[in-house]
């Protein structure tokens, strides 16, 4: 053991574990208003709970996002009223009970969906160009942005103040999100939106799907313009919405594959589909009655989720009347006018709670929109589904689960009392949709770990090591063509050419040196 | 309530819950001897420790596969002897201390696989054709076979009992599983294996992973012919290994992208890296003091994995000669001939409980040939690697630990005393070695679940639910034209082109009916 001289002593290096208690730290949460937050709220109670610090940015206009001792509210002003944004969406279901949807209405929908969009993204430049507000947040010292990229205030806001992002969504229009993760998604087997494939196609089923595709990126086009030029006024060096929010860490899709397609997906994607039915409560006392008091028959809950709470008078009545027929009782958030003889089976209520009804063992059907809150209840709680999609992505959700075999649909726009019985006669009296939601169910049940543990371990792994870096791909760095490797196979092409170029000059040249050497001796001779 | 007549009770649907307390299921264990073995165990150990009932079924030529009081082994008759095995695998090895490997080591390294696998392929065909064992096989009824692909008996079994099958495994040789799997890998950011590339290249860089790629595919078609000639001749419906293995439920790889670069995965891809360092026990009275005694100059663990217990006389004598210089204590696994003058700080052991070892927090430096088990471990404990690939993915693994910082290689046919000398310093006494490996462990070891439990989850579920069909890629059952969408470009052409070609057709005859009018005008005139 000579020398030891040269080797000194290391320095005790003290490994801090990070794997311990949670340390808090202070996220900004900068949501969606609507549907949207209700799942996104169940996150950030579990990450006060678990200690951390939360702020939620939320527009003076706000629908839903109340004040909660839980977390603390930051509202701040924005440039429409409350009445202007009700009457962007409004404008959004508008029609859907009445006509049924052409081709046109794809692009009146996109139009819809800009003028929805415009008034929030000009709120989030309001909200930018607030000095004071946007100093006061920067003082905060944030270590995260938790945002749902379905507007673009978030992953501003995360850029600017130089902190990670967590996403938190179930997807964006035209698959924006996968395209910015660059996600590959094979045309061949994934499906896209609204094509109604499923994962195994046809030769024309497989066309119409690329063909969708197409209208998708003409669709995009059309969509986030406005994203662009916010981001791009913002930012010198990000000129779209879509490279923005490509610098998301972590993002936790409220995706599971009982309900969705099998697909490729990457490293930093993590499925948390299901985290709004993981908690029951008991039911109030008087709901607890009507239902236990439904028998054998059971009960029927009716709902349109949290944006469409009643129907124009016209289809409310073919419902009434067809509730009128049945043995089961009915539980109907339902806001309109009631009709004078509204039937004895059936309870009207201003807001009712899905999920710990679902779960009581007497529910049978379950009649929805098909928003992924919804189906993600029925699927919990295993009670077949009688859908009527609505807009968004409700057409493509209840497809899926018609095609699973645990769900009938109805169009919204000619509901019949008939089409109605005739539905509900299907799934309660022929079991194999009972079966195959419960199949479903189990499935969908049987994880390693629960959503809502999930998506607060990735929002704490993102806030402990300061972002997600080993789990980015490295296609970031790559523009259409080097991803494709088409640069390569072109300069592969070039070198294979030149080769083949120089071998028949070579042979060329020899042929004629050969024939030059045959033609003097002819000549001589 | 009128007409309960036609809406008689529907029967109580009993919902048997998968979620409680997991009833024992039957595994077929098929294992692959050797290392691999090693991990493959801890699994099967958790497996009886749940309550499920396990068959090994091993060659009578088995390494380092034992009895076992956990679980039942069945021994099975094979073609060759443990000497002819022995002497294929001595092959593999055969060289690696001498020389520098050069390209034509490639294709003799590829030649001794084959070798080394055709016996064993052999056994396995020995084993088919035993039919009082395959009845007795046939009659116990298993749930599930558990198996690692490298050799493709356990594939072949699961089919035969029309069983699923749960694959673990790191890779397989020319990225097989993952094309079986139908995962995508994009040439321009999935670097290929031994291309000793990142995920972020430069254009002559991925020129070099195109046509290393380009090099795989040839690779597979030489590795795996005797593997397809047993199959095809086992099954009629499928004629090549990659297709059997297709079949696979779920593929419990040993990954963990603190180790790997980030690359697109499918959902039935679960990564359990790191399985083998999850429990340690304490040490021996005699090493915790060899260990403790080594004072603030640590000690250093010298392994080159289960395979490879000795070195060839010359390179031993640089290592003795290396430590003889330094202050720090070495703990070796060595059971060459020791020389006389063994140094006073060097302790040689025929085994040694590396991972424990390497939890002990004087552990300065781990000196290993870098096979997965070994990385992992050092990984996991943070322990600086100084590192010498010997054969197999080990030179890619300790490309990555090189490229992360936390590792300096040596080639083992060149290593001098000086040359260890060199590296031990800088690792020891350069603080970013051990900086970045204690975040890269951080990282590693920061994770929702632990490896264990996950690959137990996953296999009790396919037990469950008798496979996991909602996780498989419907990409399985589509030819390379139909997954590329081949076809569909093809045939969107043929229109395109066929539309362009009658809108010029009308055009030219448009112009010629114009020109005809105009010619009689002309003449008239």
């Amino acid at each position: 053991m000579s020398s030891g001289v040269w080797f000194p002593t290391l320095g005790l290096v003290i490994w801090l574990c990070c794997l311990g208690p949670s340390q808090g730290g202070k996220i900004l949460v900068v949501p969606v208003d609507g549907s949207h937050w209700l799942s996104m709220e169940i996150l950030v109670k579990e990450l006060v709970h678990r200690g951390h610090e939360i702020i939620v940015l939320v527009p003076e206009t706000s629908m839903v996002i109340h004040g909660s001792e839980n977390y603390k509210i930051e509202i701040y002003p924005v440039s429409y009223t409350k009445d202007e944004l009700e009457e962007k969406f409004h404008k959004i279901k508008e029609g859907v009970f009445l006509n049924e949807p052409g081709i046109m209405d794809l692009f009146q929908s996109i139009q819809r969906f800009v003028e929805f969009t415009l008034i929030q993204v000009n709120g989030c430049e309001r909200l930018l160009n607030n000095q004071s507000l946007m100093t006061q947040l920067r003082g905060e010292g944030f270590d995260l942005v938790l945002t749902d990229p379905f507007l673009p205030c978030g992953s501003i806001l995360a850029h600017t103040f130089s902190i990670p992002a967590v996403y938190f969504l179930r997807g964006l229009p035209c698959d924006l999100n996968l395209q910015a993760n660059k996600c590959p998604s094979p045309v061949s087997y994934v499906p896209v939106f609204f094509s109604d494939n499923t994962g195994v196609m046809t030769f024309p089923q497989r066309v119409k799907n690329m063909f969708m595709s197409f209208l998708g990126s003409f669709m995009c086009k059309m969509m986030y313009p406005h994203f662009d030029d916010l981001v791009s006024r913002h930012f010198g060096d990000i000129t779209t919405y879509k490279d923005l929010i490509s610098h998301g860490a972590i993002w936790l899709l409220r995706y599971d594959f009982a309900f969705e397609w099998p697909r490729p997906i990457l490293p930093n994607m993590f499925f948390i589909g299901g985290l709004n039915c993981g908690k029951k409560a008991p039911l109030p006392a008087d709901l607890e009655e009507f239902v236990d008091g439904s028998g054998d028959d059971g009960f029927i809950v009716f709902t349109l989720g949290s944006m469409v709470s009643n129907l124009p008078e016209e289809k409310a009545k073919q419902f009434f009347d067809a509730f009128r027929q049945i043995p089961q009782r009915v539980l109907w958030r339902y806001t309109g006018v009631p009709p004078k003889d509204v039937p004895k089976n059936v309870r009207l209520m201003k807001w009712l709670p899905q999920n710990d009804l679902l779960a009581h063992p007497k529910a049978k059907v379950f009649i929805t929109h098909g928003g992924t809150h919804g189906v993600y209840e029925g699927i919990c709680n295993a009670v077949p589904m009688l859908m009527f999609p609505l807009f968004g992505d409700q057409s493509d959700n209840v497809f899926r689960m018609v095609v699973r075999g645990v769900a009938e649909k109805l169009a919204a726009h000619d509901v019949t009392t008939k089409k109605i019985l005739d539905a509900l006669k299907k799934l309660i009296h022929d079991k194999s949709y009972k079966e195959k939601i419960v199949k479903l169910s189990q499935i969908h049940l049987d994880r390693p770990i629960e959503p809502l543990d999930l998506a607060a371990f990735w929002t704490e792994f993102v806030i402990k090591h300061k972002g997600a870096v080993h789990l980015r791909v490295a296609a970031h760095d790559l523009n259409w063509i080097q991803y494709h490797s088409l640069d390569v196979i072109g300069f592969l092409l070039i070198i294979l050419l030149t080769v083949v170029w120089v071998m028949l000059k070579c042979c060329l040249f020899c042929t004629r040196k050969c024939c030059r050497k045959g033609a003097p001796k002819t000549k001589s001779e």
